[in-house]
């Protein structure tokens, strides 16, 4: 099937993937002055006395909005607003369809930073929690951290921590497979763009103690000019000892390799060079760093992809339905790290020890009961961390 | 039945009104590769390369953003975006019930005319229409006027525009029980917020002549220092002889009394000094400026109220379903006031000259059938004009 072509016909057809119904019939006059004048004013008087209650007579307690610039679609580069939207919608109904949770695209006609994080509070007061979506680095980060600290409901810029979790939830299992301690191994991430910045941070939250941060440049050190800001800041935590180098020398007695990075980068040889065992994410869209049969050559044990072609595939899907749904049930004021990495082990352990092997340690992104778990063990992280309102 | 109660028992009970949908199946592989990643590349790149295809593939064409600050939500005045939300989700099921319209609340937190107009502007790629909703006169002229100005899609304030649509359309078929002519009855409008202005603006547009636009103050005249600047510029327009008086002044041989004001202020006495068959719609709420059957006992021939309990209810149901469904399916670059003028003339046609009848003015705002005839008047009226863009 060409997915591409059936992409848009089905587009065209349908006119966009989302609606907007109504959870109540309107049929009777009684309906009428119950869903809207003269009764719906009993509601807004008592949001207007408590505005806590704006969580119990409106959508707004299970309604996220997914917002984005367009300025990182896929792998598009800055397509703007309008363009955006077919993902954005994809995004919405993932969130319907895999979490229950209701999600509406925003798609905001500007790139500068100040301009979206106001954007976003001002039309906050309507949601429940702001998923942050193909916003280009390094000012997703910057608007991910002003919203975080502006606003007291969740938000989540999901190109980061959602495939973060996921690769998370493969290494976990990974490790179960090679009987390794995740304190003990040495971890190569390769593209330190969104995504990868977010794997690293989320791996050293998860006990990753040897985490080599490459990029274009190679190993990047804090002290390097040629790189962002936030490579910088990455570099100070990551790479204290400012180990200098290649690619090439960063995976020699690697454990884990994690590639957010560019087609064919790397090589058999390269992985002959891993410690025994080892274990790759080669997650460029849609050319991995290196192909699983490739990996395999030269020695490598688990082999994961972005693609849903291959085994092992690290698909969002498994996250973020789930994630806010367990964050919204609880009325989370944020989403902290133990609800990530309690999102990453729920998915993990989704799969039975028994079933788990080289080619399935990641669970189907089309299995719709990972969301329920995801949302449990995040609930009961945000409880545990005092974050959760109700 | 004790409205005010069920409303607050079902908006608890459905945690709100509306809920976001997806409009197509996502169970396997495939309808993921199709509904996203990676087919979703595609309808990106059509928009990418000509933007008008966002209505193509999205679902901006026909998406509505009712838009409030909560500054004048029913008449609970300034409740904020919060306490708004209700009502903004009401209209938004009204609009797809009614009209198959999908829209959805954007509640703003914040009064400033340039902050509510920028922000609009600002996430406005992902809808097709803009219906401003309880914001405050005069700031909710000046918002209108700018987003008119500054956005190539439609821009609509319910409050006033939809008001004076079924008002226009009761005054037409009121007009022809009375076997008078628009062009030569005295129409005295009192209460001239957003309402009360647009009202005046369409009855001159629909071709009244003598119209004379009262206030707390009296009838008002451009000099008076104690109005603000919209209210001025309505009376420069409408009163360039600078009548002055009181409203019980006004009153005499008018044909026509529209109350957009307070309960009681018309009294039977003022009604007997208006002309034979006079015409009043009395519509503060909940207490009309003046009861049906005080009325009468005044000689008024036709009473129309905004009560559902009382015959010839004036509801903006019966016309922004409709509206926006006519504007929106020739994609028009505005609402004008001929489309506006269509839609009242829709609305009156709906009911055949053979049952209308003192008490059968407007037509039920339940009739779903009215919003179609709506569209079609407006959709034609837009493409006479010039503002359809298919």
């Amino acid at each position: 099937m060409n997915f591409f072509e059936e992409s848009l016909k089905m587009h065209e057809n349908k006119k966009g993937k989302i609606e907007v119904i109504s959870k109540v019939k309107v049929e009777s006059r009684d309906d009428l002055s119950i869903a809207y004048s003269p009764g719906v004013a009993e509601p807004c008087k008592m949001i207007k006395e408590n505005k806590e209650n704006v969580y119990k007579y409106t959508s707004k307690g299970n309604m996220v909005a997914v917002v984005t610039d367009g300025s990182a679609v896929l792998g598009l580069g800055n397509i703007g607003p309008e363009a955006g939207l077919p993902v954005m919608e994809g995004k919405a109904i993932l969130f319907k369809e895999f979490g229950g949770v209701d999600a509406f695209p925003i798609c905001i006609d500007s790139n500068d930073v100040d301009t979206i994080v106001n954007t976003v509070k001002l039309i906050a007061p309507g949601f429940g929690g702001i998923n942050l979506e193909d916003i280009s680095a390094p000012r997703c980060f910057e608007i991910e951290e002003r919203l975080k600290k502006e606003l007291d409901i969740p938000v989540f810029h999901d190109d980061q921590h959602g495939t973060a979790i996921v690769v998370l939830a493969g290494v976990l299992n990974a490790l179960k497979l090679v009987n390794k301690n995740i304190e003990d191994v040495k971890v190569v991430v390769n593209g330190v763009g969104a995504a990868g910045t977010a794997i690293a941070k989320l791996l050293m939250s998860a006990g990753v103690k040897n985490l080599v941060p490459c990029d274009k440049v190679g190993i990047i050190t804090e002290d390097m000019e040629e790189i962002d800001y936030a490579k910088r800041d990455l570099a100070r935590i990551a790479n204290p000892k400012k180990i200098t180098g290649t690619l090439k020398d960063a995976l020699k007695g690697a454990d884990i390799f994690i590639g957010v990075s560019a087609p064919g980068i790397v090589t058999t040889e390269m992985v002959e060079k891993m410690n025994k065992d080892s274990i790759l994410f080669a997650m460029a869209n849609p050319v991995p760093e290196i192909m699983p049969d490739e990996a395999k050559k030269g020695g490598a044990r688990v082999i994961g992809t972005g693609r849903s072609d291959l085994p092992n595939q690290v698909n969002n899907v498994s996250v973020f339905p789930g994630l806010f749904k367990g964050a919204l049930s609880v009325r989370a004021s944020e989403i902290n790290e133990e609800m990530k990495i309690a999102a990453a082990m729920a998915i993990a352990n989704s799969i039975d020890e028994k079933d788990l092997n080289d080619e399935n340690i990641i669970p189907s992104s089309l299995d719709k009961t990972i969301a329920i778990k995801v949302a449990d063990a995040v609930a009961e992280a945000a409880r545990k961390t005092g974050v959760a309102r109700i």
